[in-house]
């Protein structure tokens, strides 16, 4: 009996076959080629989500076994019908960590060479040799989440000799940091770092976490970095921080509404780079996506359970 | 007797120290506290150069045996007549290596990660998801100059999976590049190169080295940059190649002449970085600077010879 893999985005053939290739059974559609209420009768799994199939798929005895997210982040996902229903949800935790370290790193060398000043005095055909510069041994990285992403920027600051600091929910030992702290510490930990990054996912506990009362805490002198949730952050405390100069500067590729609107505030700001949510840009996506879905449908279809990437549909993450 | 080195700049005393340490009977002196006849007839060392100075010391019978560039370049300094006088000349290669490298990097990861772009796009508040992106490697990257500076990038890059190509005046092969070749076949490279980065010494051979010529061999998608010396660039064949878009981007650090001017044509663009020579702003720099001398300063008194950095006044670096 046909069974049916619906996904939001087109796959190229080669892997449409290697799904077959696990179980013949299975017919990969995209969204738009489905037109027939046999298929929606027979989706037992996804590649993403729409919200439109809320009510198409979320149900008492839904023939959908398994969410399979195209991002890491699952904050968008009605988790809680999920979990009503059985469904088993898997995230693409990892396929963007060296995507998002590389942006990182942009941000973190132009801000340690000073070539977001030259930027600025560029607009104005200014030759200004005052520049901020340092090592990136000579700088306090804290990098908030300490999961693929964090490690691996963790491990790429490690080579230029910087050694950064981690924090997560409880503040156990991750690989890569050489010192880690519990959530509960972060403005504390913030009040004497250079950079902060945010790559936390986005749930109870992190909504609007970068507020006043955090960037209050942060160095004048700090850099403040976000790409991970948008929510994370409350946009007006952030644009009040930068405008009274209490930190130095942001780079935010998330934002709390996406697009940022036009007439928003951020963008009349010179201490920002604003970036269109660009960061997870991933060069040879199909190829890395199929990576660990492949390896989770082979395992779905052969041991009834999923081996990569299963999200808790209690915590989101 | 007292025997006077004379600096360009002030170092802290417990660098003065230990000159004397080495020698007693060195004096540190630098050019603003020089008032006496008796200190330029007694001046047997200079850090750094001014053009004042050729007629003070300069001249058959000269005190002065060695100088010490604090650049890695020498291009600026009279070479023929140290030559006709019997000095000596060192400079400071590698000093910068580090912050040229970091440097490059941040404009490395920018590029790879459309950076570039957003910020152009950031000045109108426009939110545009269109972007290129890349991993590292997939990128050819030709490093034109293959020193400590050219080396260290290598190295860096090797660490992304980037195996970068060099240019060196012979195309003998250098640790951390897996393919050299002679600066005779720089044009042909550069044909399929992504990104071109010269570091190359400013020497008769690499005058106007970048012109049209170079500019139309390259991809139209590709990227240039120069942290090595402004005038290997024939600035207005920068300025049409760029204004063609018969290259996509340059990143200039070095130009022609400094400050560059603000009529020049080169800051209406909207695909260049400049930056005013800030490439080699090194942190710590007094300390980075005296492990350099301080070791040719120990083999010049103890065994009459330069052991670090000894430059060719024939070859010119």
């Amino acid at each position: 009996m046909t069974k049916y893999i619906l996904s939001v985005r087109p796959f190229r053939e080669e892997f449409q076959q290697k799904m077959k290739g696990i179980d013949p059974d299975y017919q990969f559609v995209t969204a738009d080629g489905l037109n027939e209420a046999d298929v929606w009768n027979n989706v037992e799994i996804t590649i993403g989500w729409r919200k439109d199939w809320n009510e198409k798929l979320l149900f008492e005895g839904t023939p959908l076994k398994w969410v399979h997210s195209i991002s890491a982040g699952v904050d968008y996902l009605p988790l809680t019908k999920f979990k009503d229903y059985g469904i088993q949800l898997t995230n693409s935790s990892g396929l963007h960590a060296q995507s998002i370290a590389d942006h990182l790193l942009a941000i973190i060398f132009m801000q340690s060479r000073g070539i977001f000043t030259a930027i600025q005095n560029q607009l104005t055909a200014t030759w200004d040799k005052n520049a901020d510069y340092s090592y990136l041994y000579d700088l306090r990285v804290l990098i908030v989440g300490t999961g693929k992403i964090g490690q691996k920027l963790a491990s790429y600051l490690d080579v230029f000799g910087c050694k950064p600091v981690g924090i997560n929910t409880n503040g156990r030992s991750i690989e890569h940091f050489t010192e880690t702290y519990p959530l509960s510490e972060l403005n504390q930990q913030a009040s004497f770092s250079d950079i902060v990054i945010n790559i936390l996912p986005l749930t109870e506990d992190t909504y609007h976490l970068y507020n006043t009362e955090f960037f209050n805490s942060m160095k004048t002198t700090g850099t403040f970095i976000n790409v991970g949730r948008g929510s994370s952050v409350d946009t007006e405390d952030l644009y009040a921080a930068l405008k009274n100069k209490d930190i130095n500067f942001a780079a935010i590729d998330v934002f709390e509404e996406e697009p940022l609107p036009s007439d928003n505030e951020l963008w009349s700001l010179k201490n920002i780079l604003i970036t269109p949510h660009i960061s997870g840009y991933t060069p040879h996506f199909q190829k890395k996506f199929m990576e660990i879905f492949l390896d989770d449908l082979s395992s779905f279809v052969n041991e009834g359970k999923l081996v990569e990437n299963e999200v808790s549909l209690n915590s989101g993450y």
